[in-house]
């Protein structure tokens, strides 16, 4: 089992990696949702809009899709200047330690300023 | 406090019920994601397109949302001439049994034929 989680890890550290050296390029901000509670990843948000940043995309998978959400609206409710420029879906494929491809939705919220 | 949050939920209600009776107007059809397995959701998604529906909306609120977006992905992957036109989130506020208002993520997805 803790095998299993360490091979998902790998690649998935692999992904965040060429999407985070992507969006560096592009200029962009990544905060991705995990199992925090949202008010973190809320600050996370302010603190690069804070920084300069025109732009922050909120990005999560699986069961953390409703999260990135509840972060989205937050961030919008509580500053009227921060919009939400685009949302988009995708399906991301991890491969399972007993070899089973396995698909997972994902979600990418645009927040912009 | 009460008074401010309940004038909020009467706004969203009549929200609510525009966005519904324009989609009347479009002949768009609305399935609401709940507990259900998400491929109860994927068939009545696709029984609508099969019925002529033009456009399909998935909706869901709270945790059901990562399922909306498992649905959409799972029928845009299988069906090729479905695609997702647009995707919206919202905050809606319910009132619990012990008459605290909580705010809860809702999200829309547009799927187009």
């Amino acid at each position: 089992m803790a095998e299993k989680k360490e091979a998902k890890e790998t690649k998935e550290t692999k992904a965040t990696k060429g999407e985070a050296k992507a969006q560096e390029e592009l200029g962009g901000n990544y905060v991705f949702i995990g199992k925090k509670g949202a008010m973190a990843y809320v600050l996370a948000v302010v603190t690069q809009f804070g920084a300069g940043a025109k732009e922050v995309i909120v990005k999560a998978r699986g069961k953390s899709i409703s999260h990135a959400v509840d972060v989205a609206e937050i961030v919008k409710n509580k500053s009227p200047e921060v919009s939400i420029k685009s949302i988009s879906t995708s399906t991301e494929e991890v491969v399972t330690m007993d070899g089973r491809p396995l698909k997972v939705s994902a979600i990418e919220i645009v927040l912009k300023k």
